[in-house]
């Protein structure tokens, strides 16, 4: 018998899996024109680097959606509308990181990067969300209530992170963009805990 | 042993996961000009608005998905096709989403909402043929026959409702999608019975 | 324990899932202009004909996919590369689909319809070669001697009444169509057999 | 109880079959104009073998996903990670097809054919890591020894070959497509060793 929250986990993997590979399309294909191809991929670098800083954000978290229901077990209605909120958000990424792509070297940078910053807080938010009615619903798997903890203390941190990078746009967009990757590297790994299962 | 419907889920789970994430690709993406960012960003509120309308419906629709097959247990011919129908409603759904996008504050305003509107009583419609089909043919669980009542009252509302929907359009645009919104909050809800799976 | 083609099957419904919901894409969204949105939208009516009928297309495809592996149980490499030729003209609708939406009343409608009926003859015998294959090779479940009988005699007629869909262009192409939609129809209703289990 | 890897199967499958079908994306539709239908359709011929191509190489990836993970059966984070990295090289794959595509017959079709060939040594170097971790972390199933070193030396041979592809568009840019088609047929066939799953 399948478990109850298999085909939330389905679902949430064909949003994920659709996201990030729609982020490709905002990579726009240089037309034939005078200036040589090469010279006119290497101008585009702004949309390389968007298409990978979002990559690694929506693979990030989809390496923790699926860590978390490692641990969630059952499900209910609550649930079902929660984990459909952080889908809300994961579905949305493609935008900021398109109107990052066409203004990272325009008058509207920053702009551009607090639109990006503020998407990450709101799916940060979720994230807790989903996370904490779940572990206040008891839906949690009976061996989890260790990780669970350190999950919990992780996550707390997501969203008061993302708001310094949104701070940190009207000093700096690079340094703003560069803490959002190293926040990104900082979930990839799990929380510290011993004995969790996504640690070995 | 995979169940009888698993296959049928899945196919259903791409669709709607789908169908949902390419709503943002009608976001468009503001070029750079004169006008700043922010502005521009803003004046496109009626995709924002779009977006998240038809997120939640279609989120909503997959939430019934799934409720409706924890009860539905058997599959024949006819299901698959009635179920194609559904899909068929679900896929659609991007369009009307950015007629209205484009034209709600426009001349075509009131064309559009009507149009937005009949694709969800279409929806409702073929919603209530898969589920009335799967309990006339017996392929429910044995132990749904309540939560079937239940869902049997609760669905045959949304054909009637959305029709009160488009004809409110010719009262008021604004009317009409506010309970359009409402009305998928109300599908959000389990049908109230005693003992249904998905009301813990 | 997951059975052998299991995953040949997810990733085969990804395909349908996607190919059937990219075809709202080719649906153009109407500009605000001086004519009305609602003429506007009826004249684009080769584009919604075009969606309509590829959906049925495809979604009748994906029902008879699932019924064919309903028999096969086993898997080997010749059976995923045939899966993945098939799966390359499942991927390739949405193309003649917009060109026959584009030119259905230009002066191309001939050719495009030509195309489209084209890329169903080679659908056809993609499905063909699959079954064959598979019932060469013994992958059958043992208990689907009879009703693999009578799919293979089905599928047979495939590929020969495309051909006649695609000799009825120089005919007439409305005809041509409404032969196509009526042998999706007839694809979508399973082998004439005693005890196949999607018969029910 | 579903594998440990169930999920990373499930998340890219959706990927391998977003990215193979948002292929037909970048294959244009010919607009109406005074040039036949035909012969416009006929002039786009490197987008078919652009699409053809990438098909070929996504769909064999996916062929070779399939059979690692039939091998792979235990699941830590550093495979979440690296599996990872190789989906971002699949997602990639659009964006040189459609600049190939492009670019094939104008002055920019060394750079094209290039970064084409680069991506694909990307790829098979992910895939590579991906293996070899597997493989040095004991994740794999204990009766794989013998098949899994015959696909670490069928592996090793990706890069080098992908390599002198890219060398070869210096040479002759139609020479270096079909060596990398060829290639994508050689990797179609399991490596090959007495007693493999994938061999029957």
């Amino acid at each position: 018998m399948p478990s109850e929250t298999s085909r939330i986990e389905a679902f949430s993997d064909g949003v994920f899996a659709i996201a990030v590979t729609l982020l490709i399309l905002e990579v726009k294909i240089p037309p034939i024109t005078q200036a040589s191809l090469a010279s006119q991929l290497l101008q585009q670098w702004p949309s390389y680097f968007a298409f990978l800083l979002s990559f690694l954000f929506i693979g990030i978290m989809w390496i923790n959606h699926h860590r978390l229901f490692t641990h969630i077990k059952r499900s209910d209605n609550g649930l079902l509308i929660l984990n459909l909120l952080l889908l809300l958000g994961v579905t949305a990424v493609p935008f900021p990181t398109a109107v990052l792509a066409m203004h990272l070297r325009g008058p509207g940078a920053r702009t551009a990067a607090a639109l990006y910053n503020a998407t990450y807080i709101v799916i940060a938010v979720f994230f807790n969300l989903l996370w904490r009615y779940a572990v206040s619903k008891k839906l949690l798997d009976q061996s989890s209530a260790e990780s669970a903890h350190a999950i919990s203390r992780q996550y707390a941190l997501g969203p008061l992170v993302y708001v310094v990078c949104l701070g940190l746009v009207w000093v700096s967009i690079s340094l703003s963009l560069a803490l959002n990757a190293a926040v990104a590297v900082f979930f990839a790994v799990p929380a510290r805990v011993a004995g969790s299962r996504s640690q070995r």
